[in-house]
């Protein structure tokens, strides 16, 4: 028994009807392979394959790969700054995962890996050993989207331990081709959380991640999706936002709410929070915008009329983004509109581009202001 | 910016930092598409790709991919009869997901994506306009596997609503390569009770899915990986059970306790039943067995020398195994030496082989008796 089950473990075809003939039993390689010194070993499998190249964030370019007499291809990059970082092998053009990395890049389309370079001392999103929130995935019947819409829901450590303790509750939404997984698995929202409540930085709170294009999930190539995704905002506000306070115990005002997201997700949390004071005291953009910035003036005409009022609604209105980010100028452009126009922002620009590193920094950098007044 | 959003959608490099030139715009492409008549059409963009087969869990062997003028190469099969098959291609040689497709079959090394075929009736794991449960990733800190672990617990629909209502619970472990998430994202086990729960097949439970390697998952590349693994036994009697019947309204016997799996996740599940009636008095296998089959008697000295009272302490061993498995023999032996000793057991036998279409099934079907005495 022993022997077949270390049989089964060495042959990754195991859970298989038929044609196992076409997955030979492979060498068990190490990949991602990150060293002392901070410098990390890739590997792929590829015997066939004429030229095996990386595609990693944490620098610009491909890294060639070599392949050894047994047709794994290796290459050793860095040191590398410690971070999370997505990758992908190309093999003969074709971009794909490491097969030997469980940690994915959840998302619609591009298939990408993730590699942790721990570093020294902890990052911001590492797993620790301080109280652990749970993360929650809520399936919800959605009359607006026509279809069962699916979110996450962190809730911080001691939440069950607490029934009569209520919540703030911040809204963050993943961007394009992001999923709603995107925030828990790539951006770590959880442990970002998790360590900035144990290092007193943050408010235990309950972080809401819908999903952008709510209804691709469950309708992959199907018209309505991009239909069901534009009628996200009132999904958010009439289904979506009650059901989390029916299930959830959130304190439910302006004062306790936020709402923001990366990316697309910035921009549909911007319009949403804009548009909606009333509800809505924090709001967060992470390499993002709203509207179209060259007529910011008219598509905020009531934002802006009274900044002083509108300034009293707004606890907190932050922005960051990245100098390399592709969204750089119209997000700079957004800031200096909305200054111009004597709204009231706490503002961070960066190095970096639009990346899921500067995601997770946004998030850890605008959180420590959140529910603070 | 609506422009630019779309640019960005169409672009499958939108969230990176630099090499943008690396992943050109592809074309919109649907894949898997599933027609009506059950036939489904797979694609994938390879135009540099010498030959492009696909596999997919409901047929023998490959199936060659025919490339159109725009590289796309492409394929249709079937009908298919309705279930969900994992599948991938197979890029001059190289096993990849489909890119299109946002349904992973999740796992520690393989890489496949998932097709579901509804066919006309809703299957027993579609997504339904019935009342859902929700899936919870928990996080607990294990002395025994020095490490931080995780599980996923399925909590039915009203527990929220019902908090002095407490359940029976069931131990669902995946097999080798799967990890915590297997039965949750492929097994849709959360869906099935749904579904069972709706039409009153089977009572409302919670089901707890533990990994049954626990330490890879965060020590990928760690040589504590394996040894944590065999360690599996210990936290889960001593730590992880302790944290589930704390922190969820569990009722704590064993006429409420059930404990099984597929595969490697069947053995684990059996060896800690077997060994513990005192706290589990329902065991499934499904595709699967404990010990070594051919000293059966030795191994199991204990549970069968005195089968009467061995079977007033358990309400169901269920286990069922296909036809095509290569566990077969041994699932057969195993369930044999039982019937040999004395031990009162339901048993399915079932066409298919070792996949994940039958632990969908054997899930269901095992369910129909949890909790029912």
């Amino acid at each position: 028994m022993i022997i077949t089950l270390i049989n089964c473990l060495l042959f990754s075809g195991c859970s298989r009807q038929s044609s196992e003939n076409i997955r030979a039993p492979r060498p068990q390689i190490i990949s991602p392979e990150v060293h002392a010194n901070n410098t990390v070993t890739f590997r792929y499998n590829a015997p066939h394959a004429k030229t095996v190249k990386m595609d990693p964030q944490f620098m610009e370019g491909m890294a060639d790969m070599v392949k050894d007499e047994n047709g794994i291809w290796s290459v050793t990059l860095g040191p590398v700054e410690p971070d999370m970082y997505p990758y992908g092998f190309i093999v003969d053009g074709t971009t794909v995962m490491d097969d030997n990395n469980p940690f994915y890049f959840e998302n619609e389309r591009f298939k990408a890996s993730i590699v942790d370079i721990p570093g020294p001392d902890p990052l911001i999103h590492s797993v620790q050993d301080v109280p652990h929130g749970t993360v929650n995935y809520e399936y919800y019947t959605s009359p607006v989207l026509g279809t069962t819409g699916r979110f996450l829901v962190y809730t911080p450590p001691g939440y069950d331990e607490q029934p009569d303790q209520k919540y703030p509750v911040f809204y963050l939404i993943s961007g394009t081709t992001d999923t709603d997984e995107t925030y828990f698995k790539v951006g770590r929202a959880n442990f970002i959380l998790d360590n900035m409540i144990a290092r007193g930085e943050t408010k235990p709170m309950i972080v809401v991640m819908p999903y952008g294009n709510p209804a691709a999930y469950f309708d992959a190539g199907d018209p309505r999706g991009a239909a069901a995704g534009q009628r996200l905002n009132e999904d958010f506000l009439t289904v979506m936002m009650p059901y989390v306070e029916k299930n959830y115990r959130t304190i439910n005002n302006a004062a306790n709410r936020a709402i923001g997201g990366f990316s697309r997700g910035g921009n549909q949390g911007l319009t949403i929070g804009m548009n909606n004071l009333d509800k809505f005291s924090y709001l967060c953009s992470y390499a993002s915008f709203a509207g179209n910035v060259k007529e910011f003036e008219t598509t905020f005409k009531d934002f802006i009329k009274d900044p002083a009022q509108t300034n009293r609604k707004i606890n907190l209105f932050w922005l960051g983004v990245g100098t390399d980010d592709f969204l750089y100028e119209n997000a700079r452009l957004f800031m200096d509109k909305l200054e111009q126009n004597g709204i009231r922002t706490t503002t961070l620009i960066t190095g970096g581009g639009h990346t899921w590193m500067n995601a997770k920094l946004y998030l850890y950098e605008s959180a420590k202001f959140l529910f603070q007044q």
